[in-house]
C-alpha cells in the first residue's frame, strides 16, 4: 500500500502555485487551478487532487493545455452561451463558465454554459459548489476520453461523463457528483496495485464479456484495444447498464454536441488536443417560489432519509456532500495527507522548472 | 405466462376515451389520457398502457383522482412555473406541464415547470417526444411512492424516480427513460408470477440486505414493512448504488422540493391523496447555435454508437427510443396484444360504468 505524508496544506497550496506560474499562468490563474486541486485533497478525493500536478504538467509541456489560452463566447442569449476553450486549462475554463453561469442566473433566473475545446478540470464538485454558495442549484456535467463501453458492445465509446449537482441546504449543502460508469478509472488501478480481481460487472474484456482480469482490462484500456468499463448498472441489461449507458449520451449531448465539440469517443485521439467539453448549468431555484421555504422543504427531505432506518451492521445514511465536508472541516486550517510518490513527482517538476523544493 | 389476444388498436383507444368520459372527463381529456395509455401499450411498454385502467378507475372511485380538478399556476416567471394539479389525472396534469414547458422554451429559451399533487402518468417519454416533435430538448422527471432503499438504509424513502430526455436526431430521436432503480416493481412481479428468484442486487429484505426472496421482498413493498428496490447501482457502494440513490434525490429535487409538493417518502401514505409530483422541462436549442449543425452533431454521434464494435454474440447495438420507435411503427395502424387478464379488466369496467363492450 502507499506510504503518505502530511504537509502543511498551504505550503502544497503555494508550491502549486509557483509550479503554475512557472508555466505561464498568471498569479489569478495559478491561484485557480491550485484551489481546485487542493479542494479535491481536502474532499479526500485524492484522485483528483495534487497527485494529478505531472499529469498537468506534461500536457502543457506537450501542448495539450494553452497557457495562453483565452476564453472565446461563440454563441450567447440571456440565458445560454457556447463558449470555446480554446485549449484552456479545465480549471480555468471550469471557474469561467460557471461564473457566466452564475450572473445569467442571476439576472435572467439561469444560465446554461456549454464549453468546448477544454481539458481535464478536476472535480465537478468544485463549481456546483460555486453555484450552491451563491444560493443556487449548480449543475455540471464534462465528457472525458472513452473509457465506456456501450450497451452489447464491446469498444469504448464514452467517457466516464460525470454528473454534478448541488444545491443548498441546512446544516450541510447537497452535493452528488458522480461517473456515470459503475467505477471511475482510478478504482482499477488501484486493484492492479493491490493485487486483487476485479468484482464483476465493473468491466468488460475485448469481446465485450464481463471480465474480473484486472491487469488485462488496464492494458485494453490502455492501448485502446477493446473493451473498458461498465456503464453504471453493469454489463448487458440485467441490472440497468442500458440506464447508465444513456446518462452517459446525455452528458456527451449538453457538453459536446451541442457545443459543437468533440464526444467522448473523439476526446483525446488527436495529438496535442484533447478536446474535452463541459456544460455549466445555474437555476435560481427563487423562480420557483419561496427560496427560505424551498431550502426548508430541502433540508427536511435530506435529513428524513438520514435518520430513517439504517441496514444491519450500518450506524449511518449519507446524503451526498456530507462526507467531503466532514473531511475538509477536519483539514482544512491544517495539512493534507500526500502520497510519496506525488511528492516524489513534485520534487522531479521543483527541478524541471527551476523551482526550490524547500518552499514545502 | 400470459395469454395475450391481439385487438384493432382503434376500438382500445376508444374504449378507453369511453372510460374516462363516464367518470366525468370531457371528450378532449378522455382523448388525452387514452393517447398517452396506448402510446404506451405502441412503445412495447405493457406496464403503463391499458393494463392500468383497472387502477385508474380505482384511483378515481376512491377521490385519489379527481374528474374535475383545474391546474393552477400558483408561482410564475418567463421561464418558469409552478403549478399545482389539484389531485388531476396525472396525463393531464403532464400534457398541460409539457406544453408549458413547451410555450416558454419558444419564447424565452426554456420552461422548467414544477408540478405538485398530481397522480401517476404513465410514460415519461410521452411528454419528451412532445416537446422533441416540437424540435425542442425535452426533460421530464416524476417521482412515485417510496420503494428504493438509500444506501446503507433499510426502508424505502424513495421512489423509482424516472428520469427521461428526449432530443430531435434523425433517422430516429433520441429518447431515454429509466427509472433510477434497478428496476421497477414489474420487474419483480413478473418474476414472481414466474415463480424464479431475483437476480443479486435487485432488492433489499427488511434488514437491508440483498435478496433474493421473490415473495419476501413483494410482501415486504406492499406492506411497506422495510427493504425494497435497489437504487440503479444495486445494494451498498460497490456497484455504484450510491450513485443511483443521488440520482433519485436529484428527481425529487426538481419535482417535490422546488414545488413546495410530497417527496417520495410521503407520497401515497395519506388517504384519497397520492401527491405525486413531476418536472417538465423543453429547452430550444437554437439558443446554443444553429439547429441543424447541432442536430447533426448529434445524429452523427447516435450513429457512432450504434455502428461501434458489437459485444460477442450480439449484433445490434441500440440508442435509445429505437426500439420503441421501431415497435410503433409496426402497430399503429393495426393492432395491439392485449393481455387476457387486462381484457377481464376492461369488460369489468365496461360492467360497472355502464359501457358496452361490444365496442371492442
Amino acid at each position: 500500500m502507499a506510504e503518505y505524508r502530511k504537509i502543511d496544506t498551504c505550503k502544497v497550496r503555494r508550491f502549486c502555485e509557483v509550479v503554475f506560474q512557472s508555466h505561464g499562468f498568471t498569479a489569478d490563474e495559478s491561484r485557480t487551478i491550485s484551489d481546485v486541486l487542493i479542494r479535491a485533497d481536502l474532499y479526500g478525493i485524492e484522485s483528483h487532487g495534487v497527485q494529478r500536478l505531472m499529469r498537468y504538467h506534461d500536457e502543457i509541456n506537450s501542448g495539450m493545455v494553452d497557457p495562453n489560452a483565452k476564453m472565446e463566447t461563440v454563441h450567447e442569449t440571456g440565458i445560454s452561451a457556447v463558449i470555446d476553450a480554446n485549449k484552456a486549462m479545465g480549471q480555468l475554463a471550469g471557474v469561467y463558465g460557471m461564473n457566466v453561469a452564475i450572473q445569467k442566473a442571476y439576472t435572467q433566473g439561469c444560465g446554461m454554459i456549454t464549453v468546448r475545446n477544454s481539458n481535464h478540470y478536476g472535480i465537478a464538485g468544485y463549481y456546483t459548489n460555486m453555484a450552491a454558495e451563491e444560493d443556487l442549484i449548480g449543475i455540471c456535467l464534462t465528457n472525458t476520453e472513452a473509457i465506456s463501453v456501450p450497451t452489447f458492445g464491446s469498444q469504448a465509446m464514452i467517457g466516464t461523463n460525470p454528473i454534478a449537482l448541488a444545491m443548498p441546504a441546512d446544516p450541510v449543502i447537497f452535493s452528488y457528483d458522480a461517473a456515470t460508469t459503475v467505477v471511475p478509472r482510478g478504482k482499477i488501478e488501484v486493484y492492479k496495485k493491490n493485487d486483487k480481481l476485479l468484482p464483476e460487472q465493473w468491466a468488460l474484456d475485448k469481446e465485450g464479456r464481463s471480465s474480473i482480469n484486472t491487469v488485462e482490462v488496464l492494458d485494453s484500456i490502455i492501448h485502446k484495444s477493446g473493451g473498458g468499463i461498465a456503464p453504471l448498472g453493469g454489463v448487458g441489461e440485467l441490472h440497468g447498464g442500458h440506464k447508465g449507458y444513456g446518462l452517459g449520451i446525455i452528458v456527451d449531448i449538453f457538453t459536446a454536441v451541442i457545443s459543437g465539440g468533440l464526444t467522448s469517443n473523439h476526446v483525446n485521439i488527436t495529438p496535442g488536443h484533447t478536446g474535452i467539453c463541459h456544460y455549466f448549468m445555474a437555476v435560481d431555484y427563487g423562480i420557483f417560489g419561496d427560496k427560505t421555504a424551498i431550502k426548508e422543504n430541502m433540508s427536511g427531505f435530506l435529513r428524513e432519509l438520514r435518520e430513517s432506518k439504517k441496514a444491519g451492521g450500518q450506524s449511518r445514511i449519507y446524503t451526498h456532500g456530507e462526507k467531503e465536508t466532514e473531511m475538509m472541516a477536519a483539514q482544512i486550517n491544517g495539512q493534507i495527507p500526500i502520497n510519496e510518490k506525488t511528492i516524489e513527482e513534485m520534487k522531479d517538476i521543483a527541478g524541471k522548472q527551476g523551482i526550490s523544493w524547500d518552499l514545502c
